[in-house]
C-alpha cells in the first residue's frame, strides 16, 4: 500500500491532537484515502525535551524547519505552530517546494491570505485552513463548496469561545465581568493576557476569513470594526433579558445594497434566535443565503482534539488530491472587490442605558437629543430610581450609526444626563 | 469558455428551484467551476403543459427520459423527480452511459443505495445526494469529507420538518395532535396523506442514509426501528416541560460496544440540548465524534430553493470533477458490516404515563411491576386525581427496552391500572 509522508510544524496541543487522531483512526483514514499517512518529521523548538517526553517517536523530532520543507519525500506540510513570523515564510517555502499545506493559523490567513493564495495558485498545490475558524466546525468547506452555487447574504457568528464563556457565565450567575474573567482565567478558558479575545481581535480575524470566502472579496483584519465585551455589565444582561434578549459577542458580515458590513461587537439578539442558545465555549456560525435560507453550524471552536479533527479532515483531502494528481483546484475565491460600508453608515437598532437626573422634564430633554439626530425611539423605560438619579433604558428603531453617535455626543452635553451607562447594538426581530 | 451540459429529470418545486438557482447565481457558479453550466433538456410528463407555462425555455422539455440519458453531450444528470421506480433505472442507465448523477431522492438512496454505488464505482462517475437528507444542510459532505479522519459515535437528528412543525405548534399552543395536523395540512406543511411523515418513515429513510455514512456500514430503511408521533398528547408535552424536557421526533444512530442502534421515535430531551431549540419546519443534525466532540448542523430541511441550493452545490462539484477528469473519487464508504443491536436490547430511560385507581397501595403495586422486570424507577409523580382515577407519571433509570416492554405488559394485567397513557423514551442528562 502507498504511504503518503507528511511533516508537522509544531507539536503543541493541536499538533499532538493531530498525531493522536491520525493514530487512533488509522484504519478509517486508510479507507478514506486509499493510502496510509506516514508522519515523517515534527518540528519542535527543543528536540531533547520532546525526545524525553515522547520516547517512542523520538526520531521524528527536528528543530530545523527546512528538514521538513526541503524533504522531497514529504508531500504535505501541516502547520500548527501559529504566529505570522516566521510561519508565513515556512508555508510559502513549502508550497514553492511543491508541497500542499494544511494550516490552523487564523492570524496568518487573515493577515497574509492574499500572498499565500497567490503562491498556492502559482505552485499548483493545496492550501487548506478549515481549523483556522471555528475549530471542529466545517464552516470553510460549507461556504466554499456546499454553497458554491448559492449567494450568501449574511454571516452572524459566535467565533470566540472565551468571550462566549464569559458572557454565558455572567448571564447564568448574574456575575460581573471582572469576576467572571478571573474565573475563566483560573479555569484555562481565558489567557493571562486576555486582550485578543475580550477586545474582539480574535473574532475579527476569523470574521475576515469567513467574509472573504462568503462575499468573494478580500477582507482583512483592519477592515473589521471591533468592539470587545469589557464594558458589558450584569445590569445590561438583566435588562436585555427583560425584553427577551441575550447579549453575545457577534461577528457580523452582511451584504447590503450599499456595501459589505463587517463588524464585531456585543449585540443584543432575541432569545429565540438559534445563536442565543449557544453557550459556554461553543462556537456557532449562522449563515443566510439566497437559496438555502438560514443555516447554522455549531461546535467546539477550540481545543486540541476538535481542532485536530478539522486539520485531519483537510489532511485526508490533501492526500486524496495528491494521489489523484488533482491539487490546487480549490483556491482563493476572492474574485471581486466589494465596497466596504464605513461603520458610521451601518443601520441597526440600539440599546442605550443612561443615568439621568430624576426630575420632571428629563425624559423630554433626552428624547429631544434623539429626535434632533433623526434617531427614532422604540421604547423608553425608567428602570430604577436611585435617589436623585434614575436609570433609563432606551431602545431605538433602526438608525444610522453616525446619527446614533451624534446622539450620544449630544446626550453627554446635556446637564440632566449624569452618565452614559452603555450603548449596545441590537439585531433581529423581537 | 467551456459549457458543461446537464439534463434535469423532473421539473417540480425542486427542479424549478435548481433552474432558478443556476440562472440567478450564474456568475458565481462560473467562477466556482471555471465553466458555464448549460441546461440542455428537462424531463416532464406533459410537455405541452410545461411549454405553455414556461414559454421561454419551451424547447428544453421532453417526455422521453432517454433523450437525456442517451444524449452524449450531457455530462451530468440531475434527478429531482423522486420515487424509486422508474427513477432507479434511469439513474443506473445514466451512470452506465458515463454520466455523473446528482439526486435529491432519499427513497432511492435508502432503498437501493448498495446497487447504485456499485454501479457508480464500476462506471467511474460521481453520484452525489446531499439534498436527500436535511434539505439545504450540508450534512452528507460534512460526514463524508470533513469528518473523514474522525470517528463518529452518535447521530441525533430532527430530519422531518412536518413532525417538528406539529410538535413545535402543539408545544407552543397547548394544542392537540389531530387539530395541529389539520392546521399543518391547511398550511401546506403536511401532506393530505401524512403517514410517511407522522409515522416516522421519512425520518427513518434519512437516518438510514446518515448512519450508513457515519458508521461505514450499510443500513437500510428496514433496519431502523420506527415509531411516529400520532400518540403524543398535549398532556405529555406539558408533563415533559415540568421536568425541563421537550418532545421531539428524533432519529438516533449510536455506535455502542454492543452494536449499532438505529431508531426513530418521539423522545424527551432536556430543554438545554441544542436540538430542543430547533422549531417549526427546521431540521438539525447533532453529531458526536471522538475528536471533534459535539457538532450540530441546522437549516431548512425541505422546500424548493433550500433543496435546490444543495443540489446545485453538488452540480458544481460534479462539473469540477468532470472538467478535472477526477470523477468517482468519493463513493460508497460502507466497508464494514457492523452488528445492528436489536431494538429490545437498547438501553435508555423511559417516561410512562398511567391511569390508575386512586386508592392506597396502588403505587406499591405499580412499582412492583417495574421491580420484577429489573427496571429501576427514578421518580414517580402523581399528577392529577380525577375522582376514582389518578394520573401517574413514572420516569425510569436507564433500562433495557425488553425489560421495559415486559413491565408495560405486566402493568396492563394489573387490576389497578386502568390505562397506559403513553410510553416515551428519554435521552440526555436532565
Amino acid at each position: 500500500m502507498d504511504a503518503v509522508k507528511i511533516g508537522l510544524l509544531g507539536f503543541g496541543t493541536v499538533g499532538r491532537g493531530v498525531y493522536r487522531v491520525l493514530e487512533n483512526h488509522r484504519r478509517k483514514i486508510i479507507k478514506s484515502c486509499g493510502a496510509d499517512i506516514h508522519m515523517e518529521k515534527v518540528l519542535v523548538r527543543d528536540v531533547e525535551k520532546y525526545r524525553n517526553v515522547f520516547p517512542n517517536i523520538s526520531d521524528l523530532f527536528t528543530n530545523d524547519p527546512y528538514q521538513i520543507i526541503n524533504d522531497p519525500e514529504i508531500a504535505i506540510v501541516v502547520e500548527v505552530m501559529g504566529g505570522v513570523r516566521p510561519t508565513f515564510d515556512y508555508v510559502i517555502d513549502a508550497m514553492k517546494n511543491g508541497k500542499s499545506v494544511v494550516t490552523a493559523n487564523k492570524d496568518m490567513i487573515a493577515e497574509r491570505g492574499e500572498e499565500l493564495f497567490e503562491t498556492q495558485r502559482n505552485c499548483g498545490v493545496d492550501l487548506f485552513f478549515e481549523a483556522s475558524v471555528g475549530g471542529a466546525i466545517p464552516i470553510v468547506k460549507a461556504l466554499k463548496e456546499s454553497l458554491a452555487g448559492d449567494e450568501i447574504r449574511e454571516i452572524v457568528a459566535i467565533i470566540n469561545g472565551t468571550t462566549n464563556y464569559i458572557l454565558s457565565k455572567m448571564s447564568l450567575c448574574s456575575a460581573d465581568y471582572e469576576e467572571t474573567l478571573r474565573e475563566a482565567q483560573q479555569n484555562g478558558y481565558a489567557e493571562a493576557d486576555p486582550t485578543s479575545d475580550v477586545e474582539g481581535y480574535d473574532a475579527a480575524r476569523k470574521l475576515a476569513i469567513l467574509t472573504s470566502i462568503a462575499f468573494n472579496s478580500r477582507i482583512t483584519f483592519k477592515d473589521v470594526y471591533v468592539e470587545g465585551i469589557s464594558k458589558i455589565t450584569k445590569i445590561d444582561i438583566r435588562y436585555a433579558r427583560e425584553f427577551n434578549g441575550v447579549i453575545k459577542l457577534l461577528a457580523i458580515g452582511k451584504r447590503t445594497e450599499r456595501g459589505i458590513e463587517v463588524r464585531v461587537h456585543p449585540t443584543i439578539i432575541p432569545s429565540s434566535h438559534p445563536l442565543a442558545a449557544v453557550n459556554d465555549v461553543f462556537n456557532a456560525v449562522f449563515v443566510r443565503s439566497n437559496a438555502a435560507g438560514e443555516l447554522m453550524f455549531y461546535g467546539r471552536g477550540a481545543g486540541g482534539l476538535p481542532t485536530a479533527s478539522a486539520v485531519v479532515g483537510n489532511i485526508v483531502e490533501a492526500v486524496n488530491n495528491f494521489l489523484h494528481r488533482d491539487r490546487g483546484r480549490i483556491g482563493c475565491t476572492c474574485y471581486k472587490r466589494e465596497f466596504l460600508l464605513p461603520m458610521e453608515e451601518i443601520v441597526t437598532k440600539y440599546y442605550i442605558r443612561l443615568l439621568v437626573d430624576d426630575k420632571p422634564g428629563v425624559l423630554a430633554s433626552v428624547a429631544g437629543a434623539f429626535g434632533r439626530n433623526s434617531v427614532s425611539i422604540e421604547s423608553v423605560i425608567q428602570k430604577r430610581s436611585m435617589g436623585e438619579v434614575a436609570e433609563v433604558v432606551i431602545v431605538t428603531h433602526p438608525a444610522k450609526e453616525k446619527d446614533l453617535q451624534n446622539t450620544v455626543s449630544l446626550l453627554k452635553t446635556l446637564p440632566v444626563v449624569r452618565q452614559i451607562g452603555n450603548v449596545i447594538r441590537v439585531e433581529g426581530e423581537f
